[in-house]
């Protein structure tokens, strides 16, 4: 069943006439075309029966076409008033929508005033969870796609590791990697990349910067790759020259940790078993007040999305799900380390779908 | 006077009991902390009287304090519901407010709900046009760090020009300009970096790629620099190897148009003026069919921001405001040509940011 179809099934079920999606990554999901609009309008409109439509500045919809939206493409140009625009269409297409499920987790205030001058019967509901439901299980067409994602995150951690020598910048290594990577094809990077040396690895979110990195410094990298819309985001940490046994222990420790959390890993366990598996191993090691933020987030078209790996999550883990396992230990007087993989659940427990190694990587 | 200041003038003249600042920018604008803080909760709660605090995530409240926030500063956890906590703080300042300012067009409709919840007695207005309002009009300081980010935006281009060589790839080019800007301090690009060449250029929004560069190709670069928060944003077109005469009158058209918008900028002139001096140039020329986009946009924190450069924006321009002037010619047989400049107005005319020359620059 495609996306619309699936959409389509739902309004039917919940006896609603239509619903306009407009976050970016979800008109991707659904129509297969990204593209990130800034202020102008962009949204896919289903109707329970009629035919679907996509609006979208004008300039874009040759591109709407060309990623494969077999639907109408409408365009609008600034000096348009877009939302006129989207009247015009529903109307062609029957009585206006009484109720209409929209995105209230992105939908603006401003856009639904508009909305409700446009159709001032109508009634609004959410579609926020449905949206995220369906994105929550990947198809086996995604997963291909999260691999591949995850293979090039996995060479930007030994391009990484070959660019380390005395004297180098954060920012030096940070581009090598980075041009390496759009050698290769990968579209962008999911985020910015991150590069961190010696006492800067103990911020869970420092800025690279002109560092340059010396013997004895533990050097982290958290990046991503984005392969055909959809993402990776992988974190290793090394050493450079031999580390000391202080910095031995929080590496053993988060990677026992971050493996604990793996190993749990199925369908029916909760989201917050794993980050307290991962959590026990720091907190009975003693580093607990280093270890400040959830052990995990949802990955794919979005590099945060559902679900949440924290400690208060009770959702029960589904096959089909991808997050990232990512524990992590900030110590301001002996450095940082965290240690980040991108996992699927699967029908009977895991598929890790990085694989750079976990070993203590020591650069002489 | 602050910029809290101002927000509390507003709120005592409109009679309003208080105003929460949501989006990334405007908390940058305002207090100083620029964060992209995701799905997490971000905002500045400015009162009529009372103190005003800044809310964030927890892990970001050192960098809240370090970038001169001087009120309170409150932190939340993934675990928390981030708008209790924003009750508490607004109970303890007194009364909860009754009427309230929100950025209509940034809040969502979930988060509206929400505060419609915690403040069941409050209605809501808009503080949209009246942030718009302050931002579109910069202070000397604001213009200094905008010439900043301009001058090493003028750097971009001949860092880019410099790399030009026959069978280098757009993103090999595109990957040295990155890389020096970041060695000259640059916080990061404004957007994705553009280089484009020969067939290339013909589109308004193409994507670098593999394509090697060869004699007879126009070269186009579109790019932009932050400086301290603040955005460039230039276009330059330069030719490698002699250009065709026809190649030569699509960019003696293009910088012509553009040079007669900028000509045009003073106080009082409305914005629509300045997209017609340069269209009525591209029109009269014969390529009116393919300039197919706005001639400017505002640029400041935001890389698009207000004034909107459009045929049919009439708002008068007042000294202060910054916008980009970046007239093209799309022609898919000969070659794309933008010219994009950064322009201020002035007490009585224009001061031109960028300064990157604008004749016709042959690599050969």
């Amino acid at each position: 069943m495609s996306k619309v179809e699936e959409i389509q099934q739902y309004l039917q079920q919940e006896g609603l006439d239509a619903a306009f999606i407009t976050t970016p990554d979800n008109v991707f999901y659904v129509s297969g075309f990204h593209s990130n609009p800034h202020e102008r309008l962009l949204g896919v409109m289903v109707f329970k029966e009629a035919e679907p439509f996509l609006i979208s500045p004008l300039m874009e919809v040759p591109d709407v076409k060309a990623a494969g939206w077999s639907f109408e493409a409408i365009g609008h140009e600034d000096t348009d008033d877009a939302w006129d625009i989207v009247k015009l269409a529903v109307q062609k297409r029957g009585d206006l929508p009484a109720t209409i499920a929209i995105e209230k987790s992105h939908l603006t205030v401003e856009r639904l005033e508009r909305m409700t001058h446009l159709f001032p019967e109508a009634t609004f509901s959410r579609i926020d969870e449905q949206l995220n439901g369906m994105r929550n299980i990947k198809s086996e067409d995604e997963l291909e796609k999260l691999r591949k994602a995850a293979q090039l995150a996995d060479y930007a951690i030994e391009v990484g590791c070959k660019e380390i020598a005395e004297g180098k910048t954060e920012l030096e290594i940070l581009m090598a990697i980075e041009f390496e990577m759009k050698k290769k094809g990968a579209e962008k990077m999911s985020f910015d990349t991150m590069v961190l040396s010696g006492p800067k690895t103990s911020s869970p979110h420092g800025t690279p910067g002109d560092r340059k990195i010396q013997k004895g410094d533990f050097i982290l990298f958290d990046l991503g790759v984005v392969y055909q819309g959809y993402c990776s985001d992988i974190t290793r940490t090394v050493a450079f020259g031999e580390p000391s046994d202080a910095q031995r222990e929080i590496y053993e420790t988060v990677k026992k940790a971050e493996q604990a959390a793996i190993d749990l890993v199925r369908p029916g366990v909760k989201a917050m078993e794993i980050d307290k598996a991962a959590r026990d191993v720091i907190e009975q090691a003693g580093y607990g007040e280093y270890f400040t933020h959830r052990v995990g987030h949802g990955l794919g078209i979005s590099v945060h999305e559902y679900p949440s790996v924290t400690g208060t999550n009770e959702l029960e883990l589904e096959a089909g799900m991808v997050f990232t396992i990512e524990p992590g230990i900030y110590h301001p007087d002996i450095t940082g380390v965290r240690i980040e993989d991108d996992v699927a659940v699967t029908a009977d427990g895991v598929e890790v779908l990085t694989k750079f190694p976990k070993e203590l990587v020591i650069i002489q």
